[in-house]
């Protein structure tokens, strides 16, 4: 099939690099020009978002923002200008919810249609094709793109209309962060109380405090290993989704706030580039202590 | 082995159960009388918590709060009167971890030795002798009370020395808490964004976001059961104990402030006895909207 996929950063170059290697023919442009290994096995670079979506059925974009995809759909040079009935836009990125709906119904005036398919995993699960993908969208439209979805993810779940694709990487990224918000309380709590972290963590797990966050983030924080992972900076994006969301939808989202206040105190401090499991180190800067330092 | 049982209430009755059970002699007091089944099952009421400390070895405790075990212990009539050099207090009860420190170095000196042994699991646990118990105080006492542990309980950890059982169940429902009410904002938020909370509960279970909490509770809300369970006035009870501590340990607990401040509006509303779930309702009230009642 004839594929487009426009923005080969970390996440979209071995994203698209799965489709080609899946034998599909794939056309790529992105600002930065289209990487030597990616066209050497098989991929066209193409001069103009315009020229992949005149050449391409299928349309994917992995680009950083909401301000990136609405360029990219609908600047000089941009998407729009290159559809005709019956093409399908797969925008995989995470940006807006609230937007989405906006740009799903702009495409749909040209005749095709929209999904909106954001992941996580990250760019270890993009180079192994093991991402989760939550889409919104179409019956018939998740239908014909499921398969290619399938090349690059693992757990590929249709969530419902579109906007429910991001809606649910906004909820996905609110939990992440206010449970590696709860282990950080917890664990900071407990080694100012005197007892040892690990220990601590070792008793919780398997009980109703188990998770993947105090398994995965709660081992780092006590382990300070805080390369990333996620990125603070990243993170902060996504909560700033969930708390413009909150607004424009009038629901008060008290904790995340919070949370995005504290991925602040870490940013103050040179910390935004490490892994989101350093919010520990906000409540460490307030509390004056670091975890594993008892005093108990 | 001769031991003892002090408070046979919802937790204490099934808990002191299961050692009758083991053919154990088991000296009980309680103060609104020893039970007619647990006495015929072989347990043998004492008039005083002095007469359990004098005719037991090891004496367990499990009542509501701080100031009961001050008051057992050290009361009129209470557990330090009957004590004599070798005895073991073994408090399961969920109390504050520094005043733990304090009641464990006023019972040695009566040449005992204690453990806090603080539980989670619930009613359901306690009768099941599934609970989960986290133990704090010396090695060898710990040895020696192990094996009754195990007549209560499946996951038995010794974390550390006195005061870190506590410390231990304290960041548990911290952990608790504060997964509780990352779900309901993510819940209430998607579905307030339109989306179907069911479907988007489903996409996130085996992600980052996967918890034992998004699991059970974020099924609870969305199926609306709400009957306990675990109730929210006594998880205020638990984080009570945390924000007391954080003030005496001087660490700043942001979202657990916010946590207990969110029951309180539960509280307000009618809901105190209604199971820790219903914390998402909190978020709905203040957002004048209920999960599942969609608008997308």
């Amino acid at each position: 099939m004839d594929l487009g996929f426009i923005g080969l950063g970390v996440m979209g170059r071995p994203m698209a690099g799965h489709l080609v290697a899946a034998g599909h023919q794939v056309f790529l442009h992105t600002r930065s020009g289209v990487p030597a290994d990616i066209a050497e096995a098989g991929g066209i670079a193409c001069s103009s978002q315009r020229e992949v979506a005149e050449k391409a059925e299928i349309i994917f974009l992995m680009v950083p923002d909401t301000a990136d995809v609405e360029r990219v759909l609908f600047g000089a040079g941009g998407v729009a200008e290159g559809l005709s009935p019956g093409k399908i836009v797969a925008d995989m990125s995470s940006i807006s919810p609230l937007e989405t709906k906006v740009f799903a119904k702009r495409v749909e005036e040209f005749g095709c249609s929209y999904l909106d398919a954001p992941v996580s995993g990250g760019e270890v699960g993009a180079k192994a094709a093991s991402l989760t993908i939550m889409v919104g969208g179409p019956d018939e439209t998740f239908a014909k793109v499921e398969p290619l979805f399938r090349l690059m993810g693992k757990n590929v779940t249709h969530v419902g209309a579109n906007g429910d694709g991001q809606t649910t990487k906004v909820a996905n990224q609110i939990i992440v962060a206010l449970t590696i918000e709860a282990v950080s309380e917890a664990l900071v709590f407990a080694s100012k109380a005197g007892a040892d972290p690990a220990k601590v963590r070792q008793a919780l797990m398997g009980g109703f405090a188990s998770s993947r966050i105090l398994e995965v983030h709660g081992e780092r924080m006590i382990k300070r290993t805080f390369d990333p992972g996620f990125r603070i900076e990243l993170h902060q994006k996504d909560l700033n989704l969930a708390l413009q969301g909150a607004k424009a939808l009038k629901v008060a989202l008290p904790n995340t706030a919070t949370c995005q206040e504290l991925f602040n105190v870490c940013s103050a401090n040179g910390g935004g580039a490490s892994d989101h499991s350093a919010l520990v180190k906000a409540l460490e800067l307030m509390a004056n202590f670091e975890v594993g330092q008892g005093t108990g």
